[in-house]
């Protein structure tokens, strides 16, 4: 904040609020200053505050007098002159409601707090992981690779893609996930060749390729794992295709290192994929950062066209998906996907789930 | 959009996109006018389209082409003149994207078409449901009511919450549930004066009262069901509380009907409840809609304390929760949540699941 000139802050993200925090209420907002720190909830959270914010001063809103009323209150109240807000957190019409309740409540137009937005403030610390931070992660990257280990050996053609989801969730709550990270996808054969398929009635047979990407969330912190997998043999295409990949990945991993700006980091799988000519059969990004939503920065991809398009860099304890893929229609889809963390001079794997078909 | 004299939208809720198109995809937006339905996306979605939103014409965006481009360059070229936008699912800083993309694109401020705020377009069409909608939420809503009557005869007192969330998961996914309308509530004795509360390593233990809150999503309509249950003998205050909030419930239910004000239903189980002498303990609305969310309108509740606050009406065709419920702080809470329709001249309570304790 010190560094934007940010005297204070409303912070309305959900993750930003419990990064801030601790609070994992669904409802609510900060308001940090230099001397306050106050969390404002409604009444379904008040005995939680306490226990997962003990830091913040409790500020309840309700159905008769809401957030926006009581937070214009209190930056009047507190003699605030100027209050930055999470622009890309907020909606256009939350924006408006805030203006109005500032007019509302401000004696003068002279005593008219500013707003200010402002982005990525909090996001941007959230993409560097500390160690408690990264403890939980591992963990529940652990718990996703031995969920998978564990229910590949009792797969079998006659299985639909709905039931080895199943198995996969059941699992990965048995080893100790508090949830899904996201709805799993399983595709098999035509259906893979959508990078976001939804899992059907569609058996997984022989053959083809089958697509599982799944993760465990573990006290908020997201993991985020694929594998692509073939029942009874492979034939030429797969070969070819799942080689490519997996060169396009491992290439990638071999390469990252802080300071590679996001669409340097994409182009070293996406280089590879071009050459082996499935350049147009890799229409989404190399990877992602994970933490407390399953996607959050930094995100590795290709550079927009506009003018002026600035691209963040790679840095330390950033924790990114490296998920590079090839989708065919009418046939499907391979991916392969690991978690790594970024050092100063290269990456570390962290996913520990066996490549092997 | 007629009887608001909108001439093009641009939709960017997800559940609103979802009603209007079919499609089901997390990344996107649409653009309706009269002449033209398109559906923009990126290549992850581009075969789901076909399936999903046959009706929609797909523009593709990328991280390359990023989404406001493709659509500023699209109204520009139909020669839309003036387009409405959700105000209320857009962020702040989105808004500002898509003014920069017109103006990066437009030839000169003459052909800049204009933005036009709307809020609650696609929302009010949501809040009444049509039979095929109806339909799945009744399923939706059998599969709950069935699971919880076949895991509550299971429950005995060391068994923790999360051990009993999870048998009711996996009971709803049995009964076939896609997932989980949101993450289950099992709160015993003091946790349950936290109306959301998070289920952990507690046991239910004998004489307290137990919030079981849960529901099933189905094609993506959600389920919405609390019962409080005790396991060994009630007590004189248990008997009490649940007594209040089961009348207070009963008599909303009885008046429920279309015309009442949001706040004439809230005040339905209020009333009761304050009489009884539990007003302060009763700190949040009486109930809210579902469908494609699992909050969505109306929203039973206070009216505001502000000037001007205007209350919308229940309508028919409305499917809504009837929830009061008690909390005291180091004891615990009583909550009992139905789904009703709302009727002409009453409402229709589609919860099945008992009450007994």
């Amino acid at each position: 904040m010190r560094e934007r000139h940010i005297a204070a802050c409303l912070i309305t993200g959900a993750a930003n609020r419990r990064y801030i925090s601790g609070f994992r209420g669904s409802s609510g907002a900060l308001l940090v200053t230099d001397e306050y720190a106050i969390l404002f909830t409604d009444a379904r959270y008040r005995l939680r505050v306490g226990l997962e914010a003990p830091l913040f001063e409790l500020r309840e809103f309700s159905a008769v007098t809401p957030l926006f009323q009581v937070f214009a209150a209190t930056v009047i109240e507190l003699g605030l002159r100027q209050v930055a807000f999470e622009a890309a957190q907020i909606s256009f019409a939350g924006h408006a409601a805030l203006v109005r309740a500032f007019k509302e409540q401000a004696s003068s137009e002279r005593n008219m707090p500013e707003l200010l937005p402002t982005e990525g403030l909090v996001e941007s610390l959230r993409e560097v992981k500390d160690a408690s931070e990264l403890a939980v992660l591992c963990h529940a990257i652990e718990l996703t690779d031995t969920a998978i280990e564990a229910v590949i050996p009792q797969l079998s053609p006659d299985l639909t893609e709905k039931q080895v989801a199943w198995l996969l969730e059941a699992e990965m709550r048995k080893c100790g996930a508090d949830g899904l990270a996201f709805p799993i996808i399983v595709a098999a054969g035509p259906n893979g060749a959508s990078p976001h398929a939804l899992p059907g009635d569609n058996r997984l047979g022989t053959g083809r390729p089958i697509i599982i990407d799944m993760g465990a969330v573990l006290d908020g912190y997201h993991a985020d794992l694929t594998r692509t997998i073939i029942l009874g043999d492979p034939d030429e295409r797969f070969r070819e295709v799942y080689q490519t990949v997996l060169a396009a990945q491992q290439h990638a991993i071999a390469n990252l290192r802080a300071g590679l700006t996001c669409d340097e980091a994409d182009a070293l799988a996406r280089e590879v994929i071009s050459a082996a000519g499935f350049g147009d059969n890799f229409g989404h990004g190399l990877g992602h950062g994970v933490g407390l939503e399953i996607h959050e920065g930094p995100s590795l991809r290709r550079k927009p066209a506009c003018k002026d398009a600035e691209m963040p860099s790679l840095r330390v304890g950033n924790i990114v998906s490296v998920e590079p893929g090839i989708y065919l229609e009418g046939w499907g889809g391979v991916r392969i996907e690991d978690l790594v963390m970024i050092h100063e001079d290269g990456c570390e794997v962290l996913s520990q789930a066996s490549k092997l078909l």
